[in-house]
């Protein structure tokens, strides 16, 4: 940590943030510049409070030289981790594909989804029975009763399934029907959530916030680990921006970037990033190419009748050509696509 | 809502999209342009499935013409809304000043706090009892306790209190304490969170989140409208911009915009949309004098020795002073400070 | 300028960096700390070229402590700039009001205009005689004509007169009609232009860039200044954010922001970054009340047929009445106006 | 083009909207709504000023149906354009390479580039003569002498050059020079260089602005092609946006967007868009996969000693290394690279 001090700050200045710092048995380092004094603090700064030395007198500002996530810092952990899921691992050469309907709708709906994204080579089947929506008026989702058809259609097919949670409840209902639950874009600075999803030891695959930045995505996956639950995935979904062209800004550098910060892996997930089907494939491609560990895709057996987010899903056959495709840029990428 | 359709749509398209919207007892008016046609649908949208229409063949985009949101909207409730605490009226002539401290830290810390927020002027205490931190090693909150010592303040002073609340569980110990819930920016899109405030019937102040825009923001209060509770108080607390002199861009205009498109009362809190508190008086000023029905400020009786937020608050003295500043602009805008 | 190094850098890495910086003169104090190694530079940065040391082995990343602004930066010259107009000053106690027309259409809505800016107790007549629009089918300005227009007008009420430049032909021929010469937003990284401005030595308006951080503006103000212009005012506009309920984000924060870091005067443009002519009253007193130093307002006698920027333009009867609102909140700030 | 009328719109504000549009020989199609009336217009719309309308009373908004670029669009021009160097072709089957270093510095420093770039198998040499800097105090380029250098370079190596203008006086300049004229992202809305540049008739390189749209883009692109220049190449550089671990966001999504609104040939530029040299073979992977056309890399014989944006060039055996890697991607995707 850096304390930067203001260009008037007195020698009485300095003294007081040398002994604030020191108090907690950190050393400093105090370097005159010509404009401005630089104080330099050395040791654990977890037992620091830098608000307090935000307040002090002549700082003016604090500079963070570490992070602030330790477990899910790749300087503590080199080696990439790698996922175990009941049929697949995630994380390692062989990229993981989840795909399925944004919401569970029916029996038959989540049946005809699993046939397709089993055929097109997928190994997890998604599916919302919880929905964040904007609106209260909008589809909320068939809760309990969309986990049971998730855990039928597993049986039938023998793909790992993966649900959203949006309420400690509904983290403690999945937990006994999926083989992953997923924290919404909306909910990642839940921390109550991300609490109740560490508890589980559950893989949890979470969603970059609108307007997250990469230090606070990784900070939410602390969260999550600090519970005693290592198995994070993050997603990269688009982030906010003042584009209107797609719904959202996929932001195709988080994948370099969480590779050279974390050793967790990283999906992608087109689908919710540009919000209309025909660039998905564009955009898939992309992030199999820039190295992301897999994809998360929507796709329905009837997208014109489906309760929400038709516009971006794929057709059952559309995403079947799209696999095709895909492993022909794994291949490049040497990455395996089953 | 307004159907536009693609440059090369189809006559079978068109009459595909007038299937769809007809059958749902909705009307529909096409206009046929020299490059594209599009499509008029009169009636209760409500019972449409705008991402349906959005799927079929032909349609290039849809372009809502009326909010989503009804019962937090001006249109139908053209009145202001003037919501009742225990010691003072928002929404009305009087403004209404929220301050005190971001985290309730001890009986005796709150205590000065609630003295210093009485003595300037205010008619409602704020403490946090529930912390929604960044990092799971930051100070996280006292909790219940927290919310006793707030209740200790409210006896004392005759203050009315406002705490913020993180999960269900917590809304629901916080109704037995306090006067009005707080819903922080992170939560915004908490719809769980949301809906638990709206079955208490207390008041419930509504922070905007990050990156939400005023559509969403006036929807999250739909949320807690719509379980029946009517009083929301929307806060405006910066949003997150590319702009780093600031913590946030205290997004000013959110005051008349609100104003136009709501009956809800707004407030605004200068100290987390800025982050320092040299701008605090001058972001004060600029909110009453814009329209806000209140401020919510950070006043801490000791901001060096803060243990969340001290950068930003103001010290008892300093409140005082913005207070009496205060009076004379709201004065000049023809509204009452105490 | 501060030297962060990487985790696993090297005592070459640190001796090659020490090289890199004493070589030009400069001397640096290292502090390694349990994590990483932080090298303190100390001197005058000027010489220092920051990308050869950022490209260095070993070097994560480099922190500023001190801005790259000098002649525009309230370190070195504390009081504030204040700019003599042929009738008024800038950045004094009295407020400046620039008033009139988006683009200047003919000489008889001009003098209308004038006359109604003149009323309402503007000091400054406002006009564009070349207009940047975004698509090249749009009205585009009456050019030279338009600014002898402009003179006449002047001549007639005693008005002065600033007008848009958009190329350094434009700022020559402007400099013989203008009192003031603007700079757009879109324009406000166009170097060259920049620099021409800053030959002429006539006062600058200099609005802020779109997406321009504060401290990229104030770099454009030196640009300016650095050619021998001290005559600069700064003009916040609204930046680009994801909110689309207004047409801009007004950065009401860069008042109080501008006031800590700058001796240069700046005003605000309610009328572009809202887009909306009902939240300009609103807006125009937050601004007054945050502490700007004058106001920009498109005032049309017939905003219904003005030929760009209708909907943003109050008309006559709308200016004196909002005219007359500010004086009420300019006296509760200790400012005047005419 | 569709007006939505306010709520509260009366008979007379429809008449007079309706009277406003058909008196430039439009047509209206009037659709009176439960809530709302929305006025259809059918017609050359190129004639209508849409601010007149925006202020009419009664009018809330108009929503634009068509775009407004005609030349840059692919409606009118579907087949895709292919823009013809003096060495290959953009826009075709083939991926073009643009390298070299940010900043012309010495012959020798340029020579040594183009080897480099030569080898790696690009075809076209970049290398700023004239450099748009934020600060007025960093290097500012060689201006003629380094267009001179580039020529020898081309005639030394048979590589195409490509350099940026950032007035008009060097745009006529450099085009005794170039075969390609870069128009740079702070210069994207500088419409009087985009005039200039389109009535050269050379190839424009038209770089994204920081936050520009791709509609303001395209609209960009338009100014250029309505001189009579259809030779426009976009480039995608990265946008501004809150996060901060890339130097901008490269906005991926650009790529598909663009192939589906025009014709014109779109590259990447991933050295600028993430600052950062260790990020860029990931990023150049993805663009490929995305289906750009080309990449703009930075390429310095020795990015320790670049004069500008060392941070983020590659030194000549690193990018002999990408392009190997490159090729297997482009064949992948069913592109060639040389």
């Amino acid at each position: 940590m850096i304390i930067v001090m203001k260009h008037k700050a007195s020698q009485e200045d300095i003294a007081q943030v040398t002994k604030e710092v020191t108090k907690f048995g950190l050393m400093v380092n105090v370097s005159e510049g010509s404009e401005v004094t630089v104080v330099g603090v050395v040791g654990d700064k977890s037992k620091l409070n830098s608000d307090v030395i935000n307040s002090l007198s002549g700082v003016d500002k604090i500079v963070a030289v570490t992070e602030s996530y330790k477990l899910a810092n790749k300087k503590f952990h080199p080696d990439p981790t790698i996922i175990e899921m009941p049929n697949c691992k995630i994380g390692g050469k062989e990229l993981v594909i989840m795909a399925g309907p944004c919401a569970v709708e029916s029996k038959e709906q989540l049946f005809e989804s699993a046939d397709a994204v089993l055929g097109g080579g997928a190994a997890i089947l998604r599916g919302g029975a919880y929905k964040p929506r904007t609106s209260p008026y909008s589809f909320q989702g068939l809760e309990e009763e969309g986990l049971q058809f998730m855990q039928e259609a597993k049986a039938k097919t023998g793909l790992s399934i993966v649900c959203e949670v949006t309420s400690i409840q509904a983290v403690n209902t999945a937990a006994n029907y999926v083989d992953m639950l997923q924290i919404g874009a909306r909910n990642m600075q839940n921390f109550e959530l991300l609490k109740a999803a560490g508890k589980t030891k559950i893989p949890v695959l979470l969603k970059r916030g609108l307007s997250a930045t990469i230090e606070e995505w990784l900070n939410a996956a602390e969260y999550i680990m600090s519970e005693g639950n290592p198995n994070v995935i993050l997603c990269e979904r688009g982030i906010r921006t003042f584009e209107t062209a797609t719904r959202n800004t996929m932001d195709i550098s988080a994948v370099p970037v969480i590779k050279s910060k974390s050793h967790l892996p990283i999906i992608v997930d087109p689908s919710h990033a540009c919000g209309k089907k025909e660039y998905i494939a564009s955009l898939s491609k992309a992030a199999i190419a820039a190295g992301a560990d897999g994809l998360m895709i929507e796709v329905h057996p009837n997208p014109k009748e489906a309760l929400s987010d038709g516009p971006q899903s794929l057709d059952p056959q559309e995403f079947k050509t799209l696999m095709e495709e895909l492993k022909i840029i794994a291949a490049a990428c040497n990455r395996t696509l089953l």
